[in-house]
């Protein structure tokens, strides 16, 4: 055989964050797609949409009415997952073993503009965003273990609704995947008395292989282990270990961040690109959590177009994640994309 | 509160199988549902599709010409994820790790009847796909560690092609996925000296909670920590490890409890079903596995009706794995269905 080109042979990558490989096949994107197409996006929206349920002063699907709101506005969800008064009991025989979960779900809306989405916020605006998690995370942490900010955009991800909107979920007990990184987490600091993702955030600044953008408090890159076609990973440049904890100029650089890494998204299939984002603070149980960094995923599902996505079906749901561009190749495409969203340079 | 009831409270439960949990929500079912819906698949397909590339006697993508086969075809995939001469190496230097993979990945089709699916097959055409699946695991498990067989059905799953057809990749390297069975199963096995999957098919068999259906050898149940709305494990009633084990019989009485169950997803919301399936036979390392028990998941997305799935974004990616029904809901339900494909009733 020839020798080893990772931008063309397959190979696995190990995910130090989980302990879990992606198996990365370069030379996949070279197939034709003859699969689904979904509808893409690129309607305009109006400011405000009578029937919509998350708009300034219309009643929702319960009766409620909301405030007419000017900056975010937060409620509990209508059909929460979970609730806070559920009796607490568990039971292991044989191989059934369940605990119940006691937690609230609450929907923030980004702002009273209907036809707007994060890119398209002003970094005035987003910063209230931002203010907004950091505030429902603190609230939050009074009372639960875990507080999970996040946000499914476009129908693609199954949100539900256009206007510009994420959740906060909280609950009583630790969930499966922040469980896996604690473990991880804490094995990497007792080795190296520093937190893995601030080591790797800086590994990544040096190489600039996989940044796709910075500032001073900030960094955003497609992770050396990423699944998704275009997955990022934002993290601080600081030591840091909830949203509950940034001051003011980091709020305000993140909003600023985000509001970069989202405008990049847009313009790479000019349109309005679907994701689930989401933040891990470190877990609020009275320990110390020195071991942790504050972070966010982006998980974008669109591969080849504003209408063909992978699927992370079959081998991936049976055997383990894989993807068909290496993350260097997602690194430079968003990369070389203008910060300027679409929309406005069309105008 | 009141007391604990699992038809309708938040509850988590383990699964033992992988060592992670999903959480369970069964009265989010009742919330209203206006996001996206995506087209049921009800026409009727020709038996021979001059335009695909898996009917017999058509020319592929690659200019290579299929045979005019009668019942199953084998072919390597002409834009396969993995390669057989990848040159083998590997690195560690600080958070980065890689190892290269050698592998191969070839298409099956189920039949030349373009028209077909699994339940539409005869059990003598099925028996074929069995005996093909046990073939394919002997010869690769001869080369490979990890050979993973399986079907990713409707464009909902990233099907490419509505030609019956599944696939087979084999790679060296054990995948993530089976790499944490293969620890929980033998972690199981040196405490209770039986095999884990045989213990609990005995389990569900006993308790008739959550059994779609069985025969002498084989059971289908939801399993008790499904993450998919409508998600089954088929166990066998015997101890095999692999595929490449089973018997003749096995492999009708295996054929006969498939067309059953695809019968039932089919007749479920009268669509034919989309999911990935796929077999975990015990790795082919050289060592016995004792512990390890064959057994075939069917991940189906369907949630509400043929055209509205479950989403496993935003919480679920960031969290834990989230279903809006309880397993034992979802097994009355497809228990329920006559065994009677619905195409031919119609008829
Ligand atoms: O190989 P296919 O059918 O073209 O592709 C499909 O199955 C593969 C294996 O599960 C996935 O990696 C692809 O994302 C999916 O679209
Ligand atoms: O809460 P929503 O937006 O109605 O629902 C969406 O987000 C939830 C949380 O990620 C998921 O459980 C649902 O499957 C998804 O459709």
């Amino acid at each position: 055989g020839t020798p080893f080109d990772p931008s063309n042979d397959p190979h696995r990558r190990y995910n130090p964050l989980i302990g879990e490989w992606v198996l990365v096949s370069p030379h996949r994107a070279k197939r034709p797609w003859q699969g689904q197409s979904d509808e893409p996006v690129n309607d305009q929206k109006p400011s405000y949409d009578p029937s919509c349920y998350l708009c300034p002063s219309n009643t929702r699907v319960n009766g409620e009415v909301n405030p007419s709101y000017t900056g975010t506005f937060v409620f509990e969800n209508d059909f929460a997952a979970l609730k806070k008064d559920t009796e607490v009991t568990s039971e292991k025989s044989g191989l059934f073993q369940f605990e119940t979960e006691q937690g609230c779900s609450r929907v923030i809306c980004f702002s009273p503009d209907h036809s707007k989405t994060l890119p398209e916020l002003s970094d005035e605006e987003r910063k209230e965003v931002v203010d907004c998690w950091k505030a429902q995370t603190a609230e939050l942490g009074e009372e639960y273990t875990w507080v999970q900010v996040f946000e499914n955009k476009g129908a693609m991800m199954g949100c539900s609704n256009p206007h510009p909107h994420g959740q906060v979920w909280a609950q009583k007990h630790l969930p499966t995947d922040p469980a896996k990184k604690l473990v991880q987490l804490k094995e990497y600091f007792a080795t190296h008395q520093r937190p893995l993702l601030l080591d790797y955030a800086q590994q990544e600044i040096d190489k600039q292989e996989r940044v796709v953008c910075q500032n001073d408090d900030w960094v955003v890159v497609v992770p050396y282990w990423a699944a998704w076609p275009f997955e990022t990973l934002l993290l601080p440049r600081f030591d840091v270990q909830s949203m509950a904890n940034i001051s003011e100029s980091q709020a305000a650089s993140l909003a600023s961040i985000i509001g970069e890494i989202t405008a990049r998204y847009d313009n790479l299939f000019e349109t309005s690109f679907p994701y689930s984002m989401g933040w891990h603070s470190a877990p609020f149980d009275s320990e110390s959590h020195p071991e942790w960094t504050l972070h966010a995923h982006f998980f974008p599902p669109l591969l080849r177009s504003a209408s063909v996505r992978k699927f992370m079906v079959g081998y991936e749901m049976m055997a383990e994640a894989q993807r068909d561009l290496t993350p260097e190749q997602a690194a430079e495409r968003l990369k070389a994309l203008p910060v300027e969203h679409y929309k406005k340079r069309e105008n």
